[in-house]
């Protein structure tokens, strides 16, 4: 819900306007560097003075990373450095995109969820992130500091792999590839509350059960949402016809689809398994219920025969003849208790009890 | 139902015929016109006698919306004076139209409904719109007066954004933007009827709860409808092969497209969500009636085999020594207790109570 | 059902073998003509022994309509004067077909159901219609006489509308379009049926309720499968590369795209309304079963702690001091009076009754 | 299930390898022979030794019919003289596959269920028939003789329609036409299945009806798994490029593409009807039980209170003013009544009974 | 669950690391070689340290089989000996992948789930396979010894069949062809399953039972998501560009196809008699219940009028005609013998007994 009233602060606006609809998440916007090129690499934390423009016409891979998109200015200039498109700015302030693949000439731009599970909250965490990429530069736009593309870095600092050797192209491909790859964690720990709830099923099952059933539906729902475009959009690029990517790294591109296909398909079987546990749920709930009426419903049934024969000889006839005999209780005794064998054995046999 | 009634107005009418199937819903019909070009902008309301001829012939774009469709002979001559096939003055008069865009010869013709939320009614609002436009015009037709265009008037006056320099293929887009920008808007309220019911569904659910869920699907199957075709209407603009679109605007259409699939997808979360309550609802009565039923249970049964001891206690047998004995009644309220205790026991540790 | 047994009576026969699967409807087949071109219109009715060569080589439009299947060597007659294929005239007779377009050479064939609604029997009317259409000739073929081409007749008279200045793909359009216009009538009827269920819904639902929800269900999968294929029908004939259908018939034959578009559109929403029509029958039954239930349930429960205590000093004990008081009588009474109060407040407070 | 362990005999066995899997239907293979060209046309019974070879270049048309299919030597006999590839000989012997139509070059392949309703064992009679055909000659092979193929046979001796003066494309049409055809006999029985289902739910149902009518799902799945695949199979003989399926044939194939759809919508609306059957069986179940549950609940929850009261002038206190009284005993009575006749009013007023 | 967490160990590598992610299953890898050429073949266990770049360039077809994917390095060698992409090593050795086919250049590379049912564990056994190949050779890697293939094997060594005179691609699609065979025991032994599960419905259905049908769709799903990607798989090889890919070899992969599609089928009809089984499932446990209910309760209401009786003579009241009269308590016992025999008669009319 809370995606749509960011949208509505738009309306009105022309096309184009970069307006951010999201929260702000740090203070101030933080923008880093790496460029390297085969053998050098360096590094620079930028200030938002810098002069973009510099930036590029450098040679090699020039990658800049900004966190906090509230610094409209800072996003403006450097949209104007690196000539990107008015609505490729619009889209990476708009919190709550859904996740595409799009060209604007020789620039690309991806915009994806960057989900990843914060242990520490015992949450997961979505914050956008947009890439954009063109002939030795890619850009990259994040909400807040703190990310998932570490290990990135650090294959750049020290070499390893390809990405040294590849252009900005390859260093695209890094990023989406580390992204998605944490998407599997997330699915680690649903898969985690989905066995978690199994158990509980299994056990004893109770009315929040139904509701936590509901929820972890309502997080696959979302989750869904999220990822199902993601086939799509890797997709495009593999298909596109820029020049920009490389065969080499539209093979590694077809690596990053079979994850998505893969992260999709287990979405779908936890989905399966969300249906099938309600099933059993509502199934056990009313296996239950039916067994207390059975059970009390048995017993009310075998004192009410019995209570009618008490009720008979407390009545005050006066030509009772049982009543004087001299065994008549004894016996009355006996016949409750044959009645209630009767009973028994008669719903043992429907195997009732 | 009442779309279809319209429909039944025309049957036999040869097609093309131009009818006005809607209720009427202004006094008279109002046209107004804006022209510009680049630096200059005027703007105009024109009376019912207008010569429409001359105004097909002006330089720059030069835009006519008609409030009011009732007013047929108007239609046609504006229809006459800018040269429309007959079927787009049928479309355009025949209220209850699936959203559709289609193409004759140089005019573009699109029609879809212009949804809001009126906050003083409290309810949505749903009048058709038709745009036609060729080379430096565009033709808008609406129910009634009051409409979400202002903001692109607003832009045209003063010349922001890129409007006042793009032809009229982008100040139709720019039409078309403005009218699915407004559809967040009825998503955001649709969205806060669903939270209210969804506490409403934790707290205290009842019988209008399961009708409101019911109303609350049946109005989204009726949005839904209306904005499934939005999706192929804006492709098929996309898609188009008329010169009319310039490249620049097919770009901004493209955004478009992403705001319908949006909507279209949080439509169908929604849906997802009123099903889900749906379940929620029926299991929760089915609950509550459950724990209804066995603690009333639960009540007779423990009373039953007591009853039936008083019951063997109030026979008039002569021979039955415990009525005879002292401490009999005592032991008699001992027994109660106990049965009484034992079978609590029983149903607690069965988690029954 | 009947449908199918239709096609039964054929097995075995070689394929373009013209045998009337339907019931014969009228007496004697009737032929009637009409005849035009541009100024001039002319009408005949025809008997069986007309020469139909003759009329197949006339200048102009001519339209021949055939009222009544079973005479076969009546159609066959027509067939070879106007060099119809054998397997149009085999699918001419055969009662029950899907709807379809096809084109054999230089004769086109459609076949479609003509569903109208007859007001005096309350019933929905349908009937196979078949049309063949060359240059300047159509020929109509139906089961009985009385259809609802009469607005097409009329039009031809008076030279309304284009009818008379295109050719016979138009005629042949106008009559699709004045069949599918004639569909809207029936939805009409069954949104009035759909509303009266939902008051009675709300109002008073009982068991002939879900029978005849169920009823409508069939009638609106029955009529789904009428019109299905329609869209399809419609489509071929738009995208057909027949040199026989003229650019403008085309675009007007959009126009019957969009309605059958509308009209299926509006059949899926009336089955999402029957549906939810089901749920809310099945839950208010169940939530009337369950508050019958509850109610009297109360009033067991209440009862039997009190009958308990009657049943104790209906006790026959000796020893029973209360039995001699003075005011056991009508603490008894207080008792029970507290009893039935602290189970009424205790009902309340648990929000049952 | 019997099905799949067919297959499993031929695990691990090299493929083209001809086994029979399925059970041997009758003792000895039977194989006969017509041939026709134009005018004459003659029949034979051939003997296992016959040599096909000189069969494989007569002129004209030869069908040559193989009724059982374990003879596996004289099936690789044909096979040889015939030229067919090794993997069509396999799937011939191969009983349960799934209909489809293979090209191996210039002899095309179709497999398809020939499914009858057999009247006297009153149940469906499936059986596996593979049709190869190539220029001259159509090649049948069925497990078991007897099938539905006579009226072709007859139409071939008397030289009705147009078989004698096609090839042998219109003969495989003309097969595949006529086992299709039978596929409507299959659907009228199952039609009846249906009616008198529908009665019986009306009527009386029981718990035997709902296991009828899972059967009858069961049914049409199976049914519907055999038909479904045949929609592809005569798309592809439409579709196919090879020469040898004559113009003519191709337009007749067309009309057996628009019986099967026909079929499979048919089996569509069939399986919507059981569904709905379903819903009603197990509403009608429940509401049954819950007016059951109802009238006994009524009749317990009348006398409760009247038993009290009964059980409180049972009580033995002392002082108890209304035992003494003259009319108590008539007054009990009539309050009993008074009661009695209130809660019946205050039922019927609920509408409860 | 157990495959997601495999891919989490993954996560932060650069792409193209070769890591075994599945459990290692066997001591030490093992690797073995057949080469054959028409009429000569060879097999030979090789050791690890054997030199593998010397076998990529024999002439005739070698086949080098390895078990056991933890020897990351062996499989690195395997690799620069065959010049494979480090992708294709990354995913051999990656378990858990979804089946799919993939071309590298002149190298294809498939893998697919080799589903055996182990009779001695009564379990199915699942294990990734990975097939490359290229010109002259084939590399199949498994997760341990043991496997399906030993067919292929014979058929190599005795010469049987078509593989010795064909090339690598022959015997890769003979591999996989061994390996699809392999799946219809496991859809038996499923089969197995249902049919006893469907014994068990309709002769004495218990909670264990709803559980085992659960297992039983939650075995089929995951049976269905390794399967599902089959076809897509085999329909890549079949229309692949590779010229590795013979004529032949495709012809005989069309046959796999078909097998693919038929297990989908199967597993798909399946799916549709465990949904049957849950709807007969549940509806039998509440007609069971509700049997338990009536019964119970016409038991209970049968005496409640009777028990109402004998209270009212159990009154105290003085002026009691009744009890006094000489027959009153015979008339007693009558007067219940008639109610009970009216009210059996009642039920009975009403079919409730």
């Amino acid at each position: 819900m809370k995606m749509i009233s960011r949208y509505t602060k738009k309306i009105g606006l022309p096309p184009g306007t970069v307006v951010h609809t999201g929260d702000q998440k740090i203070k101030a916007a933080k923008v880093s560097m790496m460029h390297y090129s085969g053998a050098s690499c360096e590094e620079q934390a930028l200030d938002a003075e810098t002069d973009f423009t510099s930036l590029a016409t450098l040679k090699g891979v020039t990658w800049i990373n900004i966190d906090g998109l509230h610094d409209v200015s800072l996003i403006q200039r450097v949209g104007t450095a690196f000539d990107l498109h008015p609505l490729i700015l619009e889209d990476v302030t708009n919190i709550g995109q859904r996740p595409k693949f799009e060209e604007y000439g020789d620039r690309l731009f991806v915009i994806l969820p960057m989900i990843s599970f914060d242990d520490h909250k015992m949450a997961i965490d979505v914050e956008q992130i947009s890439l954009v990429f063109g002939k030795g530069f890619v850009l990259s736009f994040q909400e807040r500091s703190g990310d998932v593309l570490d290990c990135v870095r650090e294959r750049i600092r020290h070499g390893a792999g390809r990405l040294r050797k590849e252009g900005s192209d390859y260093l695209a491909y890094g990023l989406i590839d580390a992204i998605v790859d944490n998407y599997y964690l997330v699915l680690e720990r649903m898969g985690d509350k989905i066995e978690l709830l199994g158990d509980e099923l299994i056990g004893d099952p109770n009315e929040t059960t139904l509701y936590r059933i509901h929820d972890l539906k309502r997080e696959m729902i979302g989750l869904r949402r999220s990822i199902w475009p993601l086939r799509e959009l890797v997709n495009g690029l593999i298909r596109s016809e820029s020049l920009l990517i490389g065969k080499t790294t539209r093979m590694y591109v077809r690596d990053v689809y079979d994850h998505t296909v893969q992260i999709i398909d287990t979405l779908e079987s936890y989905r399966d398994m969300a249906s099938s546990m309600l099933d059993i749920y509502l199934s056990s709930v009313s296996n239950k219920m039916n067994v207390v009426m059975k059970v009390l419903t048995i017993i009310s049934t075998l004192f009410i025969p019995l209570s009618f024969i008490a009720g008979v000889y407390g009545m005050n006839f006066r030509y009772m003849p049982e009543l004087q005999w001299r065994w008549s209780y004894p016996i009355f005794w006996l016949v409750c208790f044959l009645i209630l064998i009767g009973m028994l054995i008669f719903f043992r046999k429907k195997r009732w009890i």
